[in-house]
């Protein structure tokens, strides 16, 4: 199965495609959408809901993973990433894939195995996981992998479990 | 010329679609889109998405004009509204009409003359300047009458300006 992970973001979205096959996966696809800071809101929007739905046509994934916003200090910054984000959801709403969201705590503990793993430590286990030979760059790309991971890490316990 | 006037939201969304016939409003139409907490948030989105694309087809604005997210607070609330906004500008950018926003200031400017004037002053002019028996319930409709009838405002200023 196809999981797309998503860093959301305004600026930058980082994504990621895996194909999870039995306890390994395959890098399909990673990158970012762009916008400019000095582009209208309402068109670095439309771009986003383009881009974003011109990917998930492509790979088609069944699984979209979301990393939650997570703001408790500029509350303009964190409203103006958030209707990105809205744009995001809904853009992979119309897809019909499933959806999931995972918290910075749930993605540090699925990669690292605690919460209060460094952004580098995450990163260096999205490169180690996925045998790449360098940290997908920015870190916006890695988050989306790693959250695409953390999402392929809780298929994997459900799977587990069911079996018992 | 049709303007909607929108008061962002999750749970309501508020609009107000007016038309702008020489220094007069006639009222067209107004009401408020709603989505239930329970709702999971993608769903929530999807249908603002259809019910906004929806009245925009069906009343064709030349002009849309958005209130302005202000939050000093709860920062979880203002993002999961902010994503309802970036679906709602999204819904409006793809209809091609002018996309306007206005702050709570300009609206109270614009309506009562001053920027300290109470929601209810602001509502009481919503009332008499489109000659309403009632003022709209809930606050979310008055609000989005405000902000239509804000940008018709600083339309007849700029023509005025124009004139001179």
């Amino acid at each position: 199965m196809i999981i797309m992970g998503v860093d959301p973001g305004i600026a930058i979205v980082g994504y990621g495609f895996l194909e999870l096959i039995g306890n390994n996966y395959k890098v399909i696809d990673y990158g970012e959408i762009n916008t400019k800071a000095k582009t209208p809101l309402p068109d670095r929007l439309d771009i986003i809901h383009e881009e974003m739905t011109e990917l998930i046509k492509k790979y088609n994934p069944e699984d979209i993973a979301f990393e939650e916003l997570f703001f408790n200090k500029n509350v303009k910054t964190a409203i103006t990433v958030a209707q990105a984000r809205g744009v995001e959801v809904l853009s992979a709403k119309k897809s019909g894939a499933g959806l999931y969201e995972y918290t910075p705590l749930q993605i540090k503990q699925a990669l690292v195995g605690y919460g209060r793993a460094t952004k580098n430590q995450v990163q260096e286990m999205v490169k180690i996981i996925l045998n790449l030979k360098e940290i997908p760059k920015p870190d916006d790309v890695a988050d989306a992998l790693a959250v695409a991971i953390t999402h392929g890490s809780s298929i994997k316990f459900k799977e587990s479990f069911r079996m018992i």
